[in-house]
């Protein structure tokens, strides 16, 4: 028997999911009558303190975090059973495939020649060459690396924003509050990818756009978002949008989600609004990769991405 | 004294911005009055045939194009005069720059959340990985390959399409109108940076859209043409994208330039329009170039990017 738990997610349409595709393989979730001592599989997403409580007879925890550090910290994590974790190669790619269209877009002036092709307009003006575009990505975990890595390529000039000093090829490393409003100054495209903290929160707000640079990107700096609605000050982006303290910003994420349809930020031509759609683990990719773990692991193979206990990962 | 011969280029923005950059040192064109034996400079784009004559004191030719084939094939051509070309390296990156943030776009549903933001509609749609979108590249020359290779490297699958065989790493070659229907059927989205020849004149029409994949790209195969507005037919892709044949296209070339305001592609939303911006060898970039080799060279210093005529480039 599978038991679901899984907060700050649709719950609810995990289980749909992962109930067609297990059955007749039976699945619960928490609200449900089962005996813990029944359960073989449980299948977590930052589990509350008594998520393991009876799970006498657990074959695997299932993971949907690519990360585990917060699981492996939890005070009731069973001992001795294996940790599957969400290996989901797309996601970064994925990630990577939304930050540089929208960087790509920005740098191309998509926002002035639409208004031009709008009015008709012939009007010539040519994009510097990537290299003299300064793109600053804040957070350089598996994806903000991996999308600096994939913008050194295309030959931009690349800042990073984390609390460690990080060292990547072609991209200059700004660390801490100290170093917050150099790396601003440096950067005509602000892309962010920060974990959303305490200390992270808002951190997308007016103040923060005043000290873009400002003589980089013909139209002006242009913010980009695919972390965490808590991120951003909505009301913020909407007047730096109106003043011209940004030129663009492209937002996969909101403050309330779904955008509520009377948001202001829907109207606004030079704001590029995507539905939570960059990349997140979804259950069209982790419904079939979990659903094959534990057919797999029902048929007598051996788990798969088993968490190492003592490396962490 | 300078002399411009610029066929098929605003001639006279050449000489204001020339002039302007070169003063004191003396600029005329071809209809001014002066002593064909006082120019030590010709500037040369397309040159007619006389375009060489009386010229009998020259220091130099100046050729605007990066290719110089056609200029050594001019019979007026005089030996022993040092040919500089333009390099201009900005000019390919600047390429691949328009190609890669107009492929991200079209695999990113950039037309479809856009639509769906003027709705004000949330609609989560997951566009899949880069690997799963197979993009086409027509013509494999400098600008190709490079594009091509920067495609790949953010994990697109890369198909390309030449007159001869090509090996370039994670790029599929097709060869020849023979293998042109195959490269198509494998292709979503279509870009074309072919020269312009009577083979390929016309190329991008109703008849190639129709051969394009069906079932890659959400939506709908895509075009993007970068190379010349000879190789479109323009009434075929008003067509093609009215009845489904194309899910969008980009243009940066058209028929006839600047695009007239009566035609149909301006209103079209799912038609990407540039006023031929991708890259071309542009003042902007030509200016400081030339004036800096007429410069450096009246001041004693040796000519840069000189051709070897042996070698032909």
């Amino acid at each position: 028997m599978l038991l679901l738990h899984l907060s700050d997610v649709n719950e609810g349409r995990w289980a749909d999911r992962l109930r067609e595709t297990l059955a007749p393989y039976p699945v619960v979730r928490r609200g449900d009558a089962f005996d813990p001592a029944d359960i073989a599989y449980v299948f977590v997403w930052k589990p509350k303190p008594d998520a393991f409580e009876g799970l006498t007879n657990l074959k695997a925890i299932l993971s949907l975090g690519a990360g585990v550090d917060a699981l492996l910290r939890h005070p009731g994590l069973p001992d001795g059973v294996p940790i599957v974790r969400f290996v989901d190669e797309d996601l970064t790619q994925c990630m990577s495939d939304y930050v540089v269209a929208h960087v790509t877009m920005h740098h191309r002036l998509y926002t002035r020649f639409r208004a031009d092709q709008k009015a008709r307009r012939w009007s010539q003006l040519y994009p510097p060459a990537a290299g003299k575009t300064h793109i600053g990505i804040m957070g350089l975990g598996v994806l903000g690396e991996d999308a600096a890595r994939r913008l050194v390529a295309l030959g931009f000039t690349l800042n990073g924003w984390s609390r460690s000093a990080k060292h990547l090829e072609g991209v200059t490393s700004f660390t801490g509050r100290e170093q917050f409003d150099d790396f601003l100054a440096a950067t005509d495209i602000l892309v962010n990818l920060l974990p959303l903290t305490p200390e992270t929160a808002g951190i997308l707000n007016y103040e923060t756009f005043g000290k873009l640079r400002r003589d980089g990107l013909i139209g002006g700096p242009v913010i980009i978002n695919a972390a965490r609605g808590g991120h951003q000050k909505e009301a913020d982006i909407v007047r730096a949008l109106a003043d011209g303290t940004l030129g663009a910003a492209s937002l996969d994420v909101f403050e309330v989600e779904p955008l509520p349809a009377e948001s202001p930020l829907w109207d606004i031509e030079a704001c590029y609004i995507t539905p939570h759609i960059a990349a997140i683990s979804n259950e069209g990719r982790g419904v079939p990769y979990f659903s094959r773990v534990i057919k797999d692991h029902e048929a007598g193979k051996p788990l798969v991405n088993v968490v190492d206990r003592t490396r962490g990962y």
